[in-house]
C-alpha cells in the first residue's frame, strides 16, 4: 500500500506509539514557533521549567498580534519577549516584520520536518509538506525542551484535487468550499492531505491560504507534497537548499477521501458570525458594505494583494467603504511596492497599515455594530473583531477588491462583466525581497546565559494550581451550546490583549461574551471543589490560546462536561488541571442545568485505571455516565493540578 | 509705517473692534477645519445651535486622530461625522486621507484667507500666508454658523530670518531655537511673523513645520508671506490659481521683535517632557533610544521622510529600536512610494502605520515605561503617549534618522562625519500625488436638509449647565503648578479618546493624570456652587480640546483661578461657563491650598461691571483680589451657564 504526505511525515518523528488512528503517538519536534499573544505565558513556562537553551532545530519568537501599543502594556511583553529570545536561544522577529505563519514559511519552513506553534494557524506551513501543528502554549514550551509532541493519531482525510481555478476564484474559496461542504467541525481529529493532479495549479503561497485554514475546519493539520512548486518557492526565497522532495506513493490510501473539481469552484463567502456558514457570494450579493480588509494569515501572498490591486487600479473604492489593506509583512510590502501595487491601492482609497495581524483578533479597524465588514481574515466568530454586535464575512481577495469597488457584496464575475474587467494572472516573483535585518538571530549559549528576563510591572507569574481533589462537589455556574471558541472562553480584542501576560487580570474577561457575571460568580464560588462548566459540541473551538483554561481554571473551573472537545483546548485543559469529561449519551446535556450541583468521586482512581466517570446530581441523585479520553500521562496531569507541577516534581 | 503680513489678514477681515493689541476684535472667518478629537462636539453644537448649513467659504472635517478602531466606538464617531458633514454641508476627509493640517493646506489652503479650527495646530496654515487660529471647538460652530471669530488682539512678534540652513538642520531646529530661546509661553498673546531675506530659503512645507509648533509657543498664530515659494507649492497641488501674493511692506513695523540666523541654528531635541526644554543633540548625545517616530503635522512634508529614508537607505536601523514610519496623508505615502522612499524605509526596518496622527496624543505606539522615545511630533507633555510614565523626546527627522540607526541619540552631522554621508539635499516634486477620491463634497443643499444624523449609543446628547450663580461658596478641590496641559486636565490617549462623543463617560478621566481621585471628589461635592481649582501660570496649555473646560464643568467646576490662562482653554472655559480669575498678586496663589473654601460674592454685577472680583477664605476672611478679562459679551456668556444657552436664547 502506498503511503501519503502525513504518513511519511509522521514515520519519520514517531518516537512513541504506533500510527494508527485514535491511538497517543509522540513526535519529535524540529522547529516551534511562538507569537506574541501567546508566547509570553510560554517564556513564564520555560522560565518555570529553568530551561537553559531550545533543543529545537529552530525556535522562532515572533511580534505580530499585539501592535497597537495603545498604552505601555504591549511594549512591555514585546521587550520581555525579546529578552526571553535572547535568553533561550531563539529567533526574535520584531514587530513590523510580519504575521508569523508566512514569514515562517518563507524564512525557515523546510519540506519534511516537524512545527510545533502556539496558534492555531500554525498548520499553514503544511503548504511546504511539513507536519505543522498548532497546541498549547506549555505544549511548544515542551517541545522548546525537547520533549517529544504527543497527540492522538488522527485520520488522514486524501482530498483529491483535480482540474484548476477558473477566473476570478482563488485559493480562498477552495478552502471556503471545504467548509461549506463540513463546516467547522468536519476536520476534527483528522490530518487534511491534499493530492491529485490539480496540486500541481496551486503555487505553495496559494497551498498556504488553503492549510491555514484548515484550522477552521477543526483539522489536527493540513499537507500538501513537496513539490516543484514548493522547490520555486523556496528558490524565490534564496533557499532553494532547504528543499527536499516529499511527495505521496502512487495509490497512496487515505482513511476518507474527497475530491474537488476545482474547475467547478465559484466564489464563496462565509456569513456572520461562522467560517463554517459558507454560500455562494452571489447568493449574498447586494448586501451593504462598510469595510473591506484585505490581509491576514489566510490570504498573505503578494498575489492575494496584488489581484486586489490590480481591480481597484485606476477606480476609486466606493465612498461609503473603508478599505484597509493589511499587509502580512514587510516582505510583502516590499514586494507589492516593488510592483507598483501599492501605489495603486493608495491612489484607490487603501488604508496601509502596519505589517502584521492588524484586527484579525479585534486588535484595530473595529466596526461600528451591525454593519457589514468583508475580510480576507480566517475566522469571524461573534465579537472576534472588537465590536460586540459585529457583522464580518470571510471571503478572497477577489470577492473582497469587488466589493470595495462597489460598496455591496459582489461576485466578482459579475463586476468583471460589468467593467469589461480581465482576470489578472500574476506570476509569483523570480526572486522575493528577502531582507532578515528584523530577525534578530538567537545569541551563542554563554552569552545567552548573562540574560537577565526583561519583566514590567504587567508580566505576572504563572499561578500555581493545586491538585486535582479525590472528590468534587461543585455546581454548574455555566452551560453553553455547541462550538463554543477560545474567542468566547477568553476574549481577544484590545481590551483584553494587553493583558495576556497577566492571568489575574486577564480571568476577568473570561467567558463574559456570554455571561457578564461569570468572573464574580466563580470567584464567590472559591474553594477547593470550585464550580463545574457544561458545554456542547466542539467546546474550545477555534485559536490555541492556553489562557482559555487558565483563567477559568484560576476562576476555580475544575471540570468541563460537555459533547465533544476541539483537540487544541482539550490539551490545554489537561495541561492546566481542569477535567475534560464527555458525555457517553449526548442526550444527557439537555439534562443539566445551570445551577445544578454536581459530584463526581473517586476521581484519582477513575482517571489512573479506565476511562468512566460517574456525576451524580446532589439534589435528585440522578447519574451522567461521562468518559475521560486522557493518556495515563494526561491523567497524571490532570491530577497532579497540571502539567507545570508535575514536570517541575520530575526536574526535581 | 509699512504694514507686516499679520496685520494685512487682520485689516482685511476686521468686523469688529480696533487692532489694537489687547483690544477685543472680532474677524470675519473664511474657513473652518475641524478633526474627529474635537469635532463630534462641534457637530453636537451644530445641532443644538439649529444651524442649516455652513455659512463659510470652506468647511471641512477631517477624520484623523482616532484611526485604531479598538472597538466599536471610533467607528461610531466616524459614521456620526461623515453624516454630520453631509448635514451641514461640510466637506470630509474618510480616515486615511491623511492629518487635517498639511491635507488642509494642500487641498484647501488660500493665501489671505482666514481659518478657524478645532485644533491647536490649526496655525499650521500660517505657511500659505493665512490668519489659521487654533480655537475652541463652540468657536469653530459659530464660525461655521457665520459668527465672527472674537479674540484679544494680539502683539505682532517680527522674527526676521537671514542666512540658509546647515546641512543635517532643517525648519524643525529653527522653531526648537525659538522654543530654546523662549520656552512654552513665549508667544502668549502674540502672532509670530517670519520675516527678511531668510524666508524664501523655505519651502512652505518648510514654514509649515515651523508654524505649526508655533501652538508650543503659546502663540496665537503664525504667518509667513505668500510669496514665490508659496505658488510653487500650490502649482505643484494643481492649485496655482488659487494664488495671491501677500508680502509684507518694506519697512513693516512689529510690537515685538527677534532675528534668527539660520546659518547658525544647530540640531536641537526638546528633552522630556515639554517642547520648552530645548538643549542642543550633543548635549544628549549617547542617550539609548528604543524608539524612532517620523511623521505628524509637526514633520508632514515629503522632504521630511525623504530625508531620512536617503539617511537610512541601504542601512539596517539599530536591533534594539522600534523605527516607526507615519505618513501624514495618502498623498505623501504616494509621491514617497513614487520617488521610492517607502522602499528604501522598508528595507531599513521602518514600521509604516497608516496615515493619520499615529501616537500623537496617545494613539498607539506606546511605549515600555522609561524607555526613551526620539519624535518628530509637536508635543511630549507627560503621559501623552499613552505610558504614564513615558520619555519622549522631539526633535527633526534628521535627528531622528540618526538615532534610528545607531540607537542611541545622535547629532546628524557627526554620524555624517561617521559614515561620509552627504546631506540629502530633495526639491519638492513639480507635481504632488493629487487625489481628491477620499475628500467628499458638500451635498447640494435640498440634499443636505433630508440627511438623518446617524448617532450611535456612545453618541451622547450636550449636557445642559445652569447659569453661574450670584454667590460661589465652593472649596478648592485641586490645586496645580505651572504649566498644566489639557492633556493633564482632559487626557487623550486611546482609553480616553473613544469617548470624546460621550462627556459623562468621558468625565471620568478629569485631572486624573494629577489626581485620579478627582472626579470622585467632584461629584461628591456637586451642587449650585459646585467646587474650585486653582492654578499657576499658563493654565490649560496645550490642545484646543474643549473637553477640558465640558468635563470639569460637568462635575461642578465653577470657577479656577490662576496666575495666567493659555489662549484657547481661556476661550473654552467661558464658552462652557466656568470662570476664569486672575490673581492680581501672583504670589496669593501660594496663599491657598487645596481644600480651602472661597466665598466669591455679587459675580453678576461684578462680571458687567469691571472686572475685579473678590475671593474671601470662609475659614480666615482672608481676601484675594482676582480680575476677570472677559469680554463684555464672554460676560453674558459665563453668567447664562456658556454660550450655547446664550445663543439658544437669542435664536428663540
Amino acid at each position: 500500500m502506498g503511503c501519503g504526505v502525513a504518513h511519511k511525515l509522521i514515520e519519520s518523528h514517531l518516537v512513541e506509539g504506533e500510527a494508527v488512528p485514535g491511538t497517543v503517538i509522540g513526535l519529535r519536534v524540529d522547529q516551534t514557533l511562538t507569537q506574541d499573544a501567546t508566547g509570553t505565558l510560554v517564556m513564564q513556562e520555560l522560565e518555570a521549567l529553568g530551561l537553559d537553551r531550545t533543543r529545537a532545530e529552530v525556535s522562532v519568537q515572533y511580534v505580530d498580534h499585539n501592535l497597537l501599543q495603545a498604552d505601555e502594556k504591549n511594549a512591555e511583553d514585546h521587550a520581555f519577549l525579546h529578552s526571553a529570545a535572547r535568553r533561550y536561544g531563539l529567533w526574535y522577529s520584531k514587530p513590523g516584520n510580519g504575521v508569523s505563519h508566512p514569514t515562517h514559511m518563507q524564512r525557515f519552513g523546510v519540506p519534511g520536518k516537524t512545527l510545533a506553534g502556539s496558534d492555531s494557524h500554525t498548520c499553514a506551513a503544511g503548504s511546504l509538506g511539513m507536519l505543522a501543528i498548532g497546541v498549547g502554549g506549555l505544549e511548544v514550551a515542551m517541545a522548546v525542551a525537547g520533549r517529544p509532541l504527543h497527540l492522538r493519531m488522527p485520520e488522514v482525510w486524501g482530498v483529491r484535487l483535480t482540474g484548476a481555478l477558473p477566473p476570478w476564484t482563488s485559493a480562498k474559496d477552495v478552502i471556503l468550499e471545504m467548509l461549506r461542504r463540513h463546516g467547522v467541525k468536519g476536520g476534527l481529529n483528522r490530518i487534511v492531505e491534499y493530492h491529485g493532479p490539480g496540486v500541481a495549479t496551486l503555487t505553495a503561497m496559494d497551498r498556504h491560504v488553503i492549510a491555514n485554514m484548515g484550522a477552521e475546519l477543526g483539522a489536527t493539520t493540513t499537507v500538501f507534497p513537496a513539490d516543484r512548486a514548493v522547490r520555486e518557492f523556496l528558490r524565490a526565497e534564496d533557499r532553494e537548499e532547504d528543499f527536499t522532495e516529499l511527495l505521496a506513493d502512487d495509490g497512496a490510501r487515505y482513511d476518507v477521501t474527497e475530491e474537488i473539481d476545482l474547475s467547478a469552484v465559484e466564489p464563496l463567502i462565509a456569513r456572520p458570525s461562522s467560517p463554517g456558514d459558507v454560500v455562494p457570494v452571489r447568493e449574498a450579493a447586494g448586501t451593504e458594505v462598510d469595510q473591506v480588509v484585505i490581509g491576514s494569515s489566510a490570504n498573505p501572498g503578494l498575489r492575494d494583494y496584488a489581484v486586489a490591486a490590480a481591480m481597484v487600479k485606476g477606480r476609486q473604492t466606493d465612498s461609503a467603504v473603508s478599505f484597509d489593506v493589511n499587509p502580512s509583512s514587510r516582505q510583502i510590502l516590499s514586494d507589492l511596492t516593488r510592483i507598483g501595487a501599492t501605489l495603486d491601492l493608495v491612489a484607490a482609497g487603501a488604508r496601509i497599515h502596519q505589517a502584521g495581524c492588524l484586527g484579525c483578533i479585534g486588535m484595530g479597524q473595529a466596526l461600528a455594530p451591525g454593519r457589514n465588514s468583508l475580510r480576507t481574515f480566517p475566522r469571524n466568530f461573534p465579537g472576534r473583531s472588537g465590536t460586540e454586535e459585529d457583522a464580518v464575512w470571510l471571503c478572497s481577495p477577489e470577492t473582497a477588491a469587488a466589493a470595495a469597488l462597489t460598496g455591496v457584496i459582489t461576485d466578482p464575475r459579475d463586476l468583471a462583466a460589468e467593467l469589461g474587467l480581465e482576470y489578472p494572472r500574476l506570476e509569483p516573483p523570480a526572486r522575493a525581497s528577502v531582507n532578515t535585518a528584523m530577525l534578530v538571530p538567537p545569541l551563542p549559549p554563554e552569552e545567552a546565559r548573562r540574560v537577565e528576563l526583561v519583566k514590567g510591572p504587567n508580566i505576572s507569574a504563572l499561578p500555581d494550581f493545586p491538585p486535582l481533589p479525590d472528590r468534587i462537589e461543585a455546581p454548574v455556574l455555566l452551560k453553553v451550546g455547541d462550538n463554543v471558541s477560545t474567542d468566547e472562553i477568553s476574549p481577544a480584542g484590545a481590551r483584553a490583549l494587553p493583558y495576556r501576560s497577566n492571568v489575574p487580570r486577564l480571568a476577568d474577561f473570561t467567558f463574559t461574551r456570554i455571561d457578564p457575571d461569570y468572573p464574580r460568580r466563580a470567584r464567590e464560588t472559591a474553594g477547593d471543589s470550585g464550580h463545574l462548566v457544561v458545554g456542547g459540541d466542539n467546546y474550545g473551538q477555534g485559536s490555541s490560546r492556553e489562557h482559555a483554561a487558565i483563567t477559568p481554571r484560576y476562576l476555580g473551573l475544575r471540570a468541563v462536561v460537555a459533547k465533544s472537545f476541539a483537540r487544541i483546548h482539550w490539551q490545554n485543559l489537561a495541561n492546566f488541571g481542569i477535567l475534560a469529561l464527555e458525555f457517553t449519551d449526548p442526550a444527557d446535556h439537555d439534562r443539566i442545568g445551570a445551577g445544578d450541583v454536581l459530584v463526581l468521586e473517586g476521581l484519582t482512581e477513575r482517571l489512573t485505571a479506565g476511562d468512566e466517570v460517574c456525576a451524580r446530581d446532589a439534589a435528585t441523585g440522578e447519574e451522567y455516565r461521562l468518559r475521560h479520553r486522557l493518556s495515563p500521562d494526561q491523567a497524571r496531569a490532570v491530577l497532579a493540578g497540571g502539567r507545570i507541577p508535575l514536570l517541575a516534581r520530575e526536574l526535581e
